[in-house]
C-alpha cells in the first residue's frame, strides 16, 4: 500500500483509478462462441463444455437426486449458517416490495404504476476455486420474491459433472428448477438465446471471469438486459484515532483476497493510523491461504491521510466505493455525508463480510466508480415498473386542449389528431 | 400495413422484429469526436458546433435574458398547456418517492436503504424539426424531485444561437441553470467529460439521432450511466368489434409520424376491423403534414387478426411494445394479462399522445422489445438506492458464526478473519 499525505485534488482522479477491463480484446473470440450457440443450440453448448471444461457428462440439467445428495454432504453447521443468511436476505428484500399505486392527476385522468416481474431471468454463478453459493442466495432470493416465472441458473461443474454441494443446497432451499452445468461465455449464450433445455432469459445477472463479462456486454447490445457492468471488487475504509487498526487491516485483507485486481483504500483522519494499519496488514497477511492474491491487490492500493475532514469526505465521494466501511464512533451520524457508495458498513463491529454473506443487504454492487450512478442489485432489479393511464370521456374534455396545444407546438399533427378525433364526437 | 390472419407462433419473432440500429458503424467517427472533447475540452465543442451546425455564436450557455425573451414569444395557450402538463407530471412522479427504510434482520443487525440523488445528471433534448420541449419536462421534473445537485441540459441551437422558445420556457419554469447550446455527439462528450463551462455528468438521459445514440453507448462503456438503449418509437393497439376504427387509425398514425423507422401494430380480435382501420388510416393520412414519414413507417407495420384471445395476449407480450393501447371496453380488466409493455393506455378515450404530453406518466420508455426487462424513466432513474448496515457488538456475537461458516466454505479465510478478530475481543 502506498501512502499519501493530503493529496491535492489534481491527483484524486489518479487515486481513484481502477484496473480497467477492456472487453474489446475478447470480443471476437466470445462473439464466435455466442453465434455458434445461437445457430446450433445445445450441441454447441456441449462442444464448449468439453473443449473448455473437459466435460465428460452429457446431462446438463441438475437432477433432484443430485440436490438431495448435496444436502447430505454438507455439515449441519454450514446448512444452519446458510439458512440464517437466507432468512435475513429474504426479510430485507421483502421490504423492498412496492404496492401498486394509482392516482388521479386531474379529474378523469388516472395514472397507475405497477411492479411486474421480469418473466424469465438468468443467474450466472461462478464455480471453480471459490464456489459462490452466497451469490446464488443474493440473486435467487429477490427473483423469487419478485415472482419471476422462470429462474435459470448456470454454473460450471467439474469434468465429471459435480457442482459444489453448497450451491446445490441453496438451489434446493429455494426450489430452483432450472440449474444447468454450464460455465463461461457459453452459459451466457445459452441463457440469452435459449436452447433445447435452457429457457431463454430476458435479463442476466451475476459475476464471472472476463469471458463471462465480455459475453454479458455483447448480449446486452442485442436486447438482453444485464444487472450491471461488473468489475473487480473494492473497499474503502474511513477511520480515525478511535478506530482499531487490526479490524481495519482485517477488512482491507478480506477485500484484497478476492482477486489480484481488487482494490483497497484506507482514508485516515489520523496520520499515525497509516503505519499502524500497514503493520497489522503485514502481520495478518502472513497467515492467509490466499496470501499471494492479496499481496498483488495491495500493491495497487493506497492509504491516504487527510487533515481536513471535508477533504476526506469529498475524496470518499469522488472515489465512489463499492463497499464503504465507516469505522468511526457514532458512525450513523455520517450517513448524510455519503453521496456515492454501493453499500455502507457503519461502526467498529460491521465488517464487510457481514454484508457479503448474511446481514440481509445484497452483495451484488456497483464497482469501478459506478456507485456514482448505479444501485446494487435489489428487488427492483427483477421487476419492471409499468405505467398505465386511463382517461374518461370527461377527463379528455379537460386535458384534451393541453395535449393538442403541445403536439401542435412540437409539429406533430397526428398526435394532435388522436385527441381531436375523440373530442369531436 | 400488411395483414396477417392467425399467424403461427413460428413467425412471431419475425413479426416482432424492429428496425435494428447498429451503432458499430458510426463508432469510429463518434469516438473521434468524444476523444477530441476529452482532450481539448470546450475548444473542441466550439469546433464541432461550427462544423456540424454552422454555429456563429460563441456563448454556449443560455442566459437569463434569453429565457425571459422566450416567455414573451410563446402564446398564452401554449404556456398554459405546458403548465398543466408540468403539474400532472410533477404530481405523478412525486408519488414515486420512497421513504428511507430501516429494519433489524436479527437483534443488533440493522439494515437500511436510502434513495440518494445522483449528484450530476445530463439531459439531451433534440431540437431541429421537432423541438421536444415535452422531453425536457419528462426528464427535468424527476431530476428536480430527486434532488440532483447539478442538472445539465444540452440542446442544439440554430446557426445564430436560437433555441426553440418552448424549450427555454420549460427551462425557466423548472429554474434550470445549466442549459447549453450543444447538439449531437459533441453534447454527449461535453456532458460525459465535462468542459470549462459544462459540469461533468454521471448519467446521461434523452433521445437523439444515431450519432447521439452511438455516443451514449460509447461513454456508457467508460463509466457514464445512460437512461436506456434508445430505439425507434412504436405502438401496439389491441382492439375488437367494439372499438372505434377511426380512433385506432389516429393512434397508429400518431406513432407513424414520429420517424420512418417507427413501427405500429394492430392486434385485432375482430377480422372485419383490419380493413376498417386500414381504410381510415388511408383517409387520415392524406391530411398529415408528415405524411411521407408516416407512409414509410406504415410500410413496415402490420395488422394482425387472432381468433383466439389467448394467442392475441401471448403475441402482445411477445412483442413487448413501448406503448400499448388497450382499446377495449372495460380495458382495466386486462391489466393482469399485460406482462411486457413500457406504458399502457386503457380504454377508448386514452390516446397515446395523452401520455406523450400531459397525463402525468413518463414518455421516455423502453423500445425494441426492451420492455421485457427495462422500465421507463421514473424518479428511480435519478437516484441510487444505497444500502447500509450497522451491527452492534452483541449483534456480531449472534451473526458472527454464520459469516465465518460461509466464508470458510467459500474458501475466503480473510473474510472469516474480519469477523473472528472482532469476536475474539
Amino acid at each position: 500500500m502506498k501512502s499519501y499525505i493530503n493529496p491535492p485534488r489534481i491527483i484524486w482522479d489518479k487515486l481513484s483509478q481502477r484496473p480497467y477491463f477492456n472487453a474489446d480484446k475478447l470480443e471476437k473470440k466470445v462473439k464466435k462462441i455466442l453465434n455458434k450457440i445461437k445457430i446450433e443450440g445445445e450441441d454447441a453448448v456441449h462442444e464448449f463444455n468439453t473443449a473448455f471444461d473437459n466435460a465428460t457428462y452429457k446431462e446438463l440439467k441438475v437432477t433432484t437426486k443430485e440436490i438431495v445428495r448435496a444436502e447430505n454432504e454438507l455439515s449441519d453447521n454450514l446448512k444452519q449458517a446458510i439458512r440464517i443468511a437466507y432468512k435475513n436476505i429474504w426479510k430485507f428484500h421483502e421490504t423492498q416490495q412496492q404496492v401498486d399505486f394509482s392516482m388521479e392527476t386531474m379529474p378523469g385522468v388516472s395514472c397507475m404504476r405497477r411492479s411486474v416481474p421480469i418473466d424469465s431471468v438468468g443467474l450466472y454463478i461462478p464455480g471453480g476455486t471459490a464456489p459462490l453459493f452466497s451469490t446464488l442466495l443474493m440473486l435467487a432470493i429477490p427473483a423469487k420474491i419478485a415472482g419471476c416465472r422462470s429462474i435459470v441458473v448456470c454454473t460450471p461443474a467439474d469434468k465429471d459433472g459435480n457442482i459444489h454441494p453448497a450451491i446445490l443446497f441453496v438451489a434446493g432451499l429455494l426450489k430452483l428448477e432450472y440449474v444447468f452445468k454450464i460455465g463461461g461465455a457459453q452459459a451466457i449464450g445459452a441463457m440469452a438465446y435459449g436452447t433445447e433445455s435452457v429457457p431463454k432469459c430476458y435479463k442476466i445477472f451475476g459475476p464471472g471471469n472476463q469471458f463471462v463479462t465480455a459475453a454479458k456486454l455483447l448480449v446486452n447490445k442485442v436486447g438482453v438486459a444485464i444487472d450491471m457492468p461488473a468489475g473487480p471488487s473494492e473497499v474503502l475504509v474511513v477511520a480515525d484515532s478511535y478506530s482499531n487498526p487490526n479490524y481495519i487491516a482485517a477488512d482491507l485483507l478480506s477485500q484484497a483476497e478476492h482477486g489480484i485486481d481488487s482494490q483497497v483504500v484506507l482514508v485516515a483522519l489520523d496520520k499515525a493510523l497509516l503505519n499502524k494499519v500497514k503493520k497489522s496488514v503485514k502481520q495478518q497477511l502472513e497467515l492467509l491461504p490466499r496470501k499471494e492474491i492479496a499481496q498483488h491487490a495491495l500493491r495497487k492500493s493506497s492509504a491516504i491521510y487527510f487533515e481536513a475532514k471535508e477533504d476526506a469526505w469529498d475524496f470518499i465521494n469522488h472515489y465512489a466505493a463499492e463497499h464503504l466501511i465507516v469505522a468511526l464512533d457514532n458512525a450513523e451520524q455520517y450517513i448524510g455525508e455519503i453521496k456515492n457508495a454501493g453499500s455502507v458498513f457503519l461502526g467498529h463491529y460491521t465488517p464487510e463480510s457481514a454484508g457479503d454473506y448474511a446481514s440481509g443487504t445484497n452483495h451484488t454492487l456497483p464497482t469501478g466508480g459506478f456507485a456514482r450512478s448505479y444501485s446494487g442489485v435489489s428487488l427492483d432489479s427483477f421487476v419492471k415498473k409499468v405505467t398505465y393511464q386511463q382517461i374518461t370521456q370527461e377527463g379528455l374534455q379537460l386535458i384534451g386542449n393541453t395535449i393538442e396545444e403541445m403536439a401542435a407546438a412540437e409539429g406533430l399533427q397526428a398526435h394532435k389528431n388522436a385527441v381531436s378525433i375523440r373530442l369531436r364526437k
